[in-house]
């Protein structure tokens, strides 16, 4: 198989066999990363732009350290030191950037869909590192990727997903791309925090983590938003954390076995907690070094396929 | 020809040869910029700060990839992030960036005259990136490469700018160009946006834009600097507008051959239309990649003349 | 002899040895920033962290460069636009860092002690670039590595350290570096700006500076931190500029073989006078220049280390 899209935008549209490519691409990448020689040269001569309109620090650094470590050239542009403050729209901007022969732009936005204006509108490469509520593709394949690690496949087993599912791109990414490889899919939250027709898409609906948890090989705990959080969706932090954070003492009732998930940062003592956090069933951190070799797979396959055009 | 100048702070002390010189190096080096490997060891080992006090996206950028194409090491220093907080001056700023051995500073900053206190300072080459209302050398420079590959020649040709010539340092900067190079430059704009003297200059003065824009070649569009413009300069953006923004109905009125310009970010609706922005005799993205060869001829010519001295 | 230690925390910990070796090493780095291709393949394929919670332009840049300038990637994290906004502890963005397979953190904290709980934590090899009050052990060695090149040698050299001694991690790494190397320093400043028992780091106590001066083979003058200082510790700048600042009728009362140091950004007129800063017996700018050798033999050291554990 041989991958044929110019752009990442989302899993929504991505089939299995795509999907299975970047996580064999990955496998490779992943290895890169612990050399004394963390490079590659694969993209020398490239350009990479990261066009980033909300704050990051670990999806920037990532992509940033996956273009080095495959010998691009970097250019950072963050929305409130650029000409956005000039009242510059992003799609002139990306325009400029291409006109430049910049190859590939990662975008992160705080608006749903940038990233097909831009796709639209352009001839460079588009990775979408997070658009609004809609996804954030490179995390779902991270997520996905670390599963298949721990567990030796995705096939049939059963994800949690527990949070905040309605404003999170973290939460729908993972849907798209946990279904197409099989897996069984509960999302679990307040119902003030739940999708509507979340069940078209295929998962179930759970109301208590706990019993969900009984069931799962693995819970994604989201981040609560609490910057973007309006006070009617939820009573109170403390109510909150008691009924979906993932205590020690929930984590004690459910299987030994049970993968933690979280994408991060996390809020310790709300939707997690730190004991869970830094507990030995979590693998949070082994996620961020799976999210680099996710990074390096793309831009590789990305930046690969735009040469043949 | 040899470039002897040890920096670029503006096209006014240029002379003909030295201008023709820095576009027949941007020649050869926009190819760059289309290889498959966007890169050439030039400046290997070389060191260029970036030193902006002002938002900037693609002037910064422009100039960023073209020192890494050189293979250049680049350093961002934005004033917001810098020990300007702590109340140093640009100047102490700069003679530490050269006691770190950088060989060239591009300095953009909000006072005319910056880069000249930079340059009786200092040892490093200086590139003036834009100078309160004075001079944007690399700006005019991009123009007359823009209007010498469209219309083969600038000698004899008939080039507008329209808008607030008063404070634009785009206008000077490629008033003082064209005209050494021999075309003719009609300043257009309201007379509460005309400096005094403008005549000195040795360009003609019109305050009706179509009547230009029929005995022009090309016209090159300013921005408005609306974030900069007093209330007293105008009476409305709709006023001007009306008076001064180049409509499609204006241009429908010229020659099908009349070349369009605009230092960017545009604003729409206001000094130029959507439509002409984006129509087929707007060169406004090609100038953007006229713009970064003409910045890398720059650094490679002031930087390969340090060498020798 | 032969690094040993994985981090720069302090000059407190270090014995003679090490102090001499990072000194050693400099010196031999010193040279490549003057060359024409000023890069050595050192780290190559290394990836060095800046995570910098304050501003900061020289300390940030010299870091960058001397990574650059061996050859490491280098990726900037500045706390205004990273997920500390998010509310991420600095450990946890550590973390994730060292999850990239980050080989180096440079990181200055407002709160003291932030590289040692980054240190106890991570493999990562940590650089303090200063931690609140109370160290900035790079500078430290490039005031050391200064003396000893101006003066041939520090043991026995008199060194007086004047201003706010109380806030300043500068003052402190000096007096651990200096004594540790057979230097006598003497403190010099207000009474509410030193520390109760200064005493019993070893080193005198003076309220008069110019009667220091006259004892002394370096005045180490420091920076008034007007942005931190408190009404309370200050009676007035312009009182503090009369008894403490280092003005030109003060140095002409002393020798003149003196040698005046500053870790800069200088207040002028302040702790400093103009023409004292910019006089032939001050080496601010030789400071700037020898922080990058030491940073760049640092840099070397720890990452040469780590490969053999």
């Amino acid at each position: 198989m041989e991958w044929k899209r110019r752009d990442l935008l989302d899993l929504q549209s991505l089939d299995k066999e795509e999907i299975e490519l970047i996580l064999e691409t990955a496998k490779s990448f992943r290895q890169v990363s612990t050399r004394d020689v963390k490079k590659v040269p694969a993209l020398r001569g490239k350009t990479v732009a990261l066009l980033f309109y909300e704050a990051s620090t670990r999806t920037r650094v990532s992509f940033e350290l996956a273009a080095k470590r495959l010998s691009a050239d970097v250019v950072n542009i963050a929305s409130s030191s650029s000409s956005s403050t000039k009242g510059e729209s992003i799609l002139d901007t990306a325009l400029n950037l291409e006109a430049m022969n910049v190859d590939m732009i990662v975008v992160r936005h705080y608006s749903s869909g940038v990233p097909y204006v831009l796709s639209k509108n352009l001839k460079a490469a588009i990775i979408n590192a997070g658009d609004g509520c809609r996804e954030h593709p490179t995390q779902g394949l991270l997520d996905i990727f670390t599963v298949q690690e721990k567990l030796g496949s995705v096939k049939g087993r059963n994800i949690t997903i527990v949070g905040d599912v309605l404003h999170s791109r973290v939460a729908r990414s993972n849907i798209f791309g946990f279904k197409k490889l099989g897996a069984n899919v509960t999302v679990c939250g307040p119902s003030t925090l739940m999708p509507r027709c979340v069940k078209e898409l295929g998962v179930e609906v759970s109301y208590d983590l706990e019993a969900s948890m009984k069931k799962s090989d693995c819970v994604i705990v989201l981040r609560l938003q609490k910057e973007r959080q309006q006070e009617v969706f939820l009573p109170s932090l403390r109510e909150y954390a008691r009924l979906f954070g993932l205590s020690q003492s929930k984590l004690d009732k459910a299987s030994k076995d049970l993968l933690i998930m979280h994408p991060g940062p996390t809020n310790r003592g709300v939707e997690i907690g730190a004991d869970v956090a830094d507990g030995c069933q979590s693998v949070i951190l082994e996620q961020v070094t799976n999210g680099l070799a996710i990074r390096m797979a793309v831009l590789y396959l990305l930046l690969g396929t735009k040469e043949l055009q």
